[in-house]
């Protein structure tokens, strides 16, 4: 039942997308990570959102170790495929800092970059 | 002076950086596109935003032929560097379709995919 949908995204050369999470109660942004296609049925088949980590190149279920799982409550596809809006239920912190989320770096017109949560 | 921020960011391979524009006043997600240092520079100077198209392998002056321009109010980094997040105020529609947003299409649970404004 995933096939329609997965047939309309737009994986790079590499087999990935990417997927921006933003939280469906504050509507802040928590992370940019990506996605390939084993890791987006694994997100539709369980609710719960996993990636795809190039660092370790392998499937990386949010929260696994740390708990702080993201709940999938929407999924939107942009206008052209090649990218995913997951919009989720946050568990604890997104980022691995211990931030909220993972924009929390805020560049000032001064020049400098300070750390804010939004 | 935006050397201090140019040197947080990771641009990848291609010397891109993803950004995800943020509508400031609704806090929707507008669109993802791609910027260089060059783009990310020309927005920081105009306070318009900025994209390198890598279609058309070009500075792409969000909103120049469309008068759809983004007036950028804030901009994050995320944690790792390797993704910017910029809150802007939207003039008119972000997609090129007409839409307000690149991410209209919802994944409905039972499998389709319907259009849908935020």
């Amino acid at each position: 039942m995933y096939e329609y949908l997965i047939s309309q995204v737009k994986f790079n050369e590499q087999g990935l997308v990417p997927a921006v999470a933003q939280c469906c109660e504050s509507q802040e942004i928590l992370m940019m990570a990506w996605m390939n296609e084993e890791s987006l049925r694994q997100t539709l088949l369980n609710g719960e959102v996993c990636y795809w980590s190039r660092s370790r190149q392998s499937l990386w279920r949010k929260g696994e170790t740390s708990g702080h799982t993201q709940s999938l409550k929407e999924l939107r596809l942009d206008c052209d495929g090649d990218t995913i809006l997951l919009r989720v239920s946050q568990k604890g912190s997104a980022c691995h800092t211990g931030a909220r989320t993972c924009f929390f770096r805020l560049y000032d017109e001064g020049g400098d970059i300070f750390v804010s949560e939004s």
